[in-house]
């Protein structure tokens, strides 16, 4: 019976129990991050598009509706420029306004412009060539693949060389050389030698890209649609991507799918109205989105990627070792 | 004047014009595939959930609205027969008539179960190890998988050394060593040394796991989610994959999403009631799915395969040289 009391003894005079680290999961590296990894997105980058009321009810007025605001953040040079300047102007001329989305196909796209294809378009669109779709030979986009090969995320995420070695197998993208993040947003790069570098924006989750006729046609700008499944990366360089959504993406990932060939709305009643699409910096200073990204060069984005790639939380007990660049979305959060 | 009809009666003793091959799309191959190239999914190994129908009017009874049916079809042996033995039985106790789906978040998953956690589960019900999260040394896997190293979907899809080594550079998986069709379901392995190979089923879009609470708990088979968004192939090894959705995903992927956290609703009200679940053979035999799916050892598959990594029909400009073993999604059809 002295044993009992001996070992309590014994066990308060011992330190406290040192519980081990426990790591932080992707959500909790975000929350952690300091508020100087977070960046700004402009007001003139965004545009914002509201759609009819969800769910009228009963009276016919639709009034009593949620509204649903899908926020679209522009994609920044050197990426896709002749579109995006295409529409800004479609956007201030108020083009989209009382058109509908048109088309939602399942694992694929949501898609919205011109129905009857006869509404004219504004003057002074660009008409921008296929070769747009990927640019070369930029400085600042070299510096950020240089020397990375397959290992560019590695690179991107991890900045150093022990954790590219410890990765390096299973950094690869099945769909080019490279795949890194630049200023916010995930680019692909094919280099056969340094001199033909070239690098293109990729179809994530969210992506927004530009609908198109049989090539060489490239797209105004005017109908648009977002990525709401796997990526569809064969897309990549076959169409223009322009931005993202940025806020509202369930407004259009969760709409009934069209039933029709490609996902197209067989009947008129089942589009969905645009009420108006907007440059935010025409709302008023009150309505303008305020929101942010987590910057891809900070140190916490680095943790985020590992944590993506690596799942140590302690729901998890077999990290990937690895991850494809759209299973690392980049964060987004309201400005706080 | 007579230069006009002499290059007429040439042109008219030519041969007609050769236009050049138009390559298929996909989708053109998969209509092309001969009727041998597609098996039957057996009842035997299909569950029916009809979710309530969808949009009731404004009457009370819900009469009137659309049916929704979602088709599941589990996962053949080697993979978690385990839990697939354990779904088996809820349903054949009728376990989930009068849940409901309770959780859907964006681009990420729709999970459905006992939302009260309180029901009691039926007897019997196995308790599985985590190491079934994967399984080795089948020798058929490992004949899918001999010899290819990172090149196994491409072996798989093209069958030759010619194509492989055309596309090697490309066919990468970020999450495993390699990652291959085996019967109709994607498959990644790892093998350090051959003794030690392991493979397991992935998370792409439309694959349906079991939840769980923390490790070492495996979950029984009673919650389950589907996959609505990109690959979450992070869950690989680390949740039971069961089977997944070859019909009525759209019921499932186009609900509202959850505004709770991890996209749980936060309202009783909001949550989708499941009316039931049934094992297909205990329906009446004119009730029952009639589904195939493209053989992925069949010559049709591998082109399909190679069209979906290299776009060349006319909409494109660029083939991607690539695709992802989820980009790949396995064609499913109802029999003719």
């Amino acid at each position: 019976m002295a044993v009992l009391p001996l070992l309590l003894a014994l066990l308060a005079a011992a330190p406290p129990p040192v519980a081990p680290p426990v790591a932080l999961s992707p959500g909790e590296i975000i929350a952690a991050a300091p508020l100087d990894a977070w960046v700004d997105i402009a007001a003139s980058d965004l545009i914002v598009m509201e759609l009819a009321p969800d769910r009228p009810p009963a009276s016919k007025t639709g009034a009593g509706g949620k509204p649903r605001r899908v926020v679209i953040q522009l994609m920044p040079s050197p990426f896709s420029q002749g579109w995006v300047g295409n529409i800004r102007k479609l956007a201030a001329a108020h083009w989209w306004d009382g058109l509908s989305v048109n088309r939602v196909q399942d694992n694929y796209v949501a898609q919205w412009g011109d129905a009857s294809e006869k509404k004219p378009l504004p003057g002074g669109l660009a008409v921008v060539p296929q070769c747009d779709y990927a640019v070369s030979g930029r400085e600042e986009l070299e510096k950020v693949f240089e020397d990375k090969g397959v290992d560019a995320i590695t690179s991107a995420a991890f900045g150093n060389d022990d954790a590219r070695a410890r990765y390096e197998r299973y950094w690869h993208d099945p769909y080019a050389q490279a795949a890194a993040f630049y200023h916010g947003w995930p680019v692909a790069s094919s280099s056969d030698t340094k001199e033909k570098s070239s690098y293109w924006p990729v179809h994530c989750y969210g992506m927004v890209g530009v609908g198109r006729n049989m090539p060489p046609d490239t797209g105004t700008g005017a109908e648009l649609y977002v990525v709401i499944g796997h990526a569809p990366r064969h897309l990549d360089r076959n169409i223009a991507l322009v931005g993202r959504v940025v806020a509202g993406i369930e407004h259009l990932s969760s709409l009934p799918r069209g039933t029709g060939a490609l996902g197209f709305y067989e009947k008129a009643e089942e589009r969905v109205p645009i009420r108006s699409v907007r440059l935010a910096t025409e709302l008023p200073e009150g309505e303008r989105p305020r929101l942010q990204y987590l910057s891809t060069e900070s140190a916490s984005f680095a943790r985020y990627a590992d944590a993506r790639a690596n799942r140590r939380d302690p729901f998890f007990i077999q990290p990937a070792g690895g991850a494809d660049i759209c299973n690392i979305p980049v964060p987004v959060r309201k400005k706080p």
